[in-house]
């Protein structure tokens, strides 16, 4: 990022920083214009050592020098940070992203321990910024200093995007959604690669839960101090495949307005803009939906890095058998559905007013 | 193999021997107790040579040692056979197995080329041995001494087992499907390395048409001289996963008849019971469907070898937030899927009589 | 396997059988002529569970019936068995065979503890049968009633088979190895995916110190109360590719004798025999060696259940600008180099008289 | 790159521009500061196709938007370009590379048609740029205008960068090279997927040849108008594996100098520099070496893209019990081996002054 950096950049910690999604927040987070890491936070096992030491790097890229020298601290709030981005684990974060919150930090979550509270936005900045509003509710009602935001899962993100832009263009009435996963999804060391080399898993662990609700709440209003879900449902088949990063879906889609061709429907995904608010915020995927023409795009390998990585990428859009439209939806799962999302959740925060410099 | 040989057998050839389905049709009829490969058929380049030489053998179990002997002949009806395996592709098909029937050979066909005629049978026997009657019309309208008699697409093959059993308990209105298929369905040199290491394929040409149409033909009905379709619709997304062999379908469906609960639908498909002429078929599957019960079964490389590849493989039974039910599916693709498919009809037309010794 | 039972059969345990090993000696004794599972041990989390519940199955065939409804019970010598197959990790094999060799029970350990020891040997028992002997003295100097025979690393196995025929024909005085190794090698969960999915792991903790040791104490001599290492030197570089079984060597060799050309070289491994004692063992491989003449063989996909995997295949034979001669060896690493390797080798304890029926 | 582009630049061809090599070219020489590509020449499928048309782009990052309007041409040499960088294949690279050079371009190429020629030299810039003089003779011998100057084979290029810095520490006798090599260095489609899902191919046609020679006569020296091969000897066995980009070398080195300990190995490695003609080459790596010292490092997925895929990553660095040191190397094999390589040599030239602006 060849940016001018802001001075001086807000303080900020990563919490469970060794992790797989940790450690692509500390890539992220270099040289982020706005944003400086003061504290890498880890278990037990970690503390008292470099995160050079501790953590045994997966990111393609090299360990920025910055973050190899910085001690690895335990994860409970101090006083050096405004801002933390959580990669910790769901029972873990259940425990600890209150206590962040609660001291005054705001908390951008990868976790899933909070996105069903009803008081906790899920959020796509180019979808549903305006569901940052109900974090006054928050912490009004739990009395806290700080707040918690998340981002959603990582197979919900791309295709939450997609259905955005036909939720605004068409309205959306049924969702028939099966996913083919990328390992890294699942972590660090993760699924055993005896379960993967020359196979498929075709069940991951309350996923297909969260891709049935997640998408709905975004879509969703907030209405009062709580969301209303979209009125659609959604089907999900959720499968892990032998693909290092890029998490795909294979999306059905019926409408509540009629359309009358295909073209209609490719103009709405690929004409879809973010809300004015994105404007000038650094993660910001340009565009916001690629949607390739060829027939046999996206592809996991070719095409996870469109726009650094936050790009959603659509593709094979055609007309379904028993509902209206179908297509593919591609996502890079540990950049735009991690660690990529959290950040550019807090540069969405901060440009709102919700964070202060 | 270790049953009794019939004697005399019945001499058959294989057409279009040296190829992926080739191999897979060299192997399995390696001492079948009904059938004796009398000759091996391939390309100009093949011609000539001995199967052994002309063969660049890729099946994990060796050569037969009678294979590798034989000379490769020109795919032509000769005198010697009763009965030809085709693994030729489409093309070749057209022009080659209606010279073969028109000598008053029998076909079993692996090749898409006549699937869709209105006189051609596409026939499982566990599923509709009945179809086989129209071939008396295809002989008499073709002015044939012999017919063609074809096997599914190998993605077909799987889900329509299913579908079977649950349309004679339930009756079909609405099929989802979305494949993660193997690499060697698409035969061999077929899909490039680079395409599928670190990667996923959405799209495998013409499939999804197949996917869409044969079911229907399967579970259809002879009416007169043609085929009435089942009465549903059927969605599908076809991809390609980096799996060697076995495909697997995500099946969501939609019945006419009410369901109570998911336990009818599995025992709908755990008691799914063959039409009794499949009784001593050498290749019928034991079981025809192998419901598994585990949350993240059927897997290709465990499962594909079920009922020694013959078995249709069903788990993650479930009910479906749009549609009825959902399940995942899985077919070896060159066994069950390809040449065990088409030497498992020959046994039916033998035992129907439509082949005489 | 079709074979007539021994009546009585022996009475075994299979130790530490929930793992990935452990489920090998269980698939590979399913039906064996002489031996008969009569207890499956495992650790204090499947201690009370059924081995059918206990066991998350990972071998492609299907756990076997009789297993199943076995009770696990815990990793302690009781009274049933005559004969321990071991399965356990080194840590826990150290501690648990000697008090299993100590009541009485002979053990066949897959486990590198006690193979360095030198009243412990490693066999092949188609290399050096005669081995076995140093187990009086080891009974003798223990105390103990039993005694343990180990097989070698999996990745020793195959290249020692290929090193006794050259080492019987020419003597051997320098080998160079390098290692392509399966990730079944690692156990379950073993190496992760994200470590081996487009990618080489180019090290395996202790596997070089193994494979360059053990060889040489297998093609070494009993002297006295201990081994004679043989007198060459070997060197290892070992990694781990994204292959689910079958591990390759690559070979260099330099010969005390010369030899006249690759023909030469050729015989010695096609031709070579396994010692008399080896007749009628039901594991003993056939052929011992298969030298493949193909370009590109062997391959771990097509060729590692060659003899129903425990034949070792050799390939790729030709001279050495540095050294004599350079080949790659193929061997099913955990069927040869494993839980088959440990039946076997008390198969040939049997034969000598060293177990008692 | 950011770098300020010359002005003007020098007019550049890519010759066989649509295949997986000719696409890295593309890709690499995007916002080239010194080169400008005019021409991309394809074979009579795609000429008179624009290059986004008759491209099936596999490159990860998309197509340079300038190169997508371009108009493939046949492979001739035109007026427009002063240099051609040349992806074709061998066979008709012997016939075509010989019209560019006659005609008064200097060809740059990664084929390996002439790399064997007494006259043209195979150039790494930070091993030995010294060897373009031989351009002068076989101008003149050839009685061409322009000259090749070829880079060589992607699996001899990271390991002579290795050697080289051994070299002229130690001086080597002995050279043991087992290479795992990406199934990109095939190009595309190149290795069927059904050789390399759950498999290992130990052969790859002619490359054990070149990989015991081109290191020795890039470590040689120029001898009036010869070269004189390094006085070494090199075995080499190749192997192809599941990796998309990354060519590892396994290899273990005999010095004639004798080695204290491999401290000093080390910092030979890691302290290699390239000749001062290197500075201010855009392409030349940062650094040229990068010695980890991990255990388990290089990987091809993490390591690859070091230095922007030009540097040579070495590991694993220990000593070996027949010869001196053994090590671990790994180079990009599409960039530093392949484009990349011949871009740089084509930076060196400049720099030379034997292409002239």
């Amino acid at each position: 990022m060849a940016a001018i950096l802001m001075n001086p950049r807000i303080p900020v910690s990563v919490l469970g920083a060794t992790g797989a999604v940790g450690q692509r927040f500390v890539q992220l987070l270099d040289r982020h214009p706005w944003f400086e890491v003061v504290a890498l936070t880890g278990s037990d096992r970690s503390v008292g050592q470099t995160y050079g030491e501790a953590c045994h790097w997966i990111v393609t890229s090299p360990m920025p020098d910055w973050a190899r020298s910085i001690a690895v601290t335990p994860t409970l709030p101090g006083t050096a940070e405004k801002l933390a981005f959580s990669a910790l684990p769901a029972s873990i974060a259940r425990e600890v992203e209150p206590l962040y919150a609660q001291s005054g930090c705001v908390v951008c979550s990868n976790a899933s321990a909070f996105r069903q509270e009803p008081d906790v936005p899920i959020i796509l900045p180019e979808v549903n910024p305006d569901h940052t509003s109900i974090v006054l509710h928050q912490k009004e009602s739990r009395g806290w200093q700080g707040f918690i935001v998340t981002n959603p899962n990582c197979t919900s993100t791309g295709m939450t995007v997609a259905l955005k832009a036909l939720q605004n263009a068409f309205s959306l009435q049924k969702v028939f959604a099966v996913s083919l996963q990328a390992i890294s999804g699942a972590g660090y060391p993760g699924v055993p690669s005896l379960d993967i080399v020359d196979n498929v898993i075709p069940y991951i662990q309350g996923e297909e839960e969260k891709v049935e609700l997640e998408p709905r709440k975004m879509l969703g209003q907030v209405q009062g101090n709580a969301f209303r879900l979209a009125d659609f449902k959604i089907s999900a088949h959720t499968n892990r495949v032998a693909v290092s990063e890029g998490h795909m879906v294979c999306l059905s889609v019926e409408f509540t307005r009629a359309v009358e061709n295909m073209q209609e429907v490719a103009e709405a995904l690929a004409h879809y803009k973010a809300p004015a608010i994105n404007a000038g915020l650094p993660s910001a995927p340009k565009p916001v939906i690629l949607l390739r023409t060829e027939p046999d795009r996206p592809q996991p390998r070719l095409d996870r890095l469109s726009g650094a990585g936050m790009t959603t990428v659509v593709g094979r859009l055609r007309s379904d058998p028993l509902l209206h439209a179908r297509m593919v939806v591609l996502s890079h799962n540990t950049i735009r559905g991690a660690a990529g999302g959290s950040i550019y959740n807090a540069e969405l925060l901060f440009k709102q007013g919700l964070i202060s410099a």
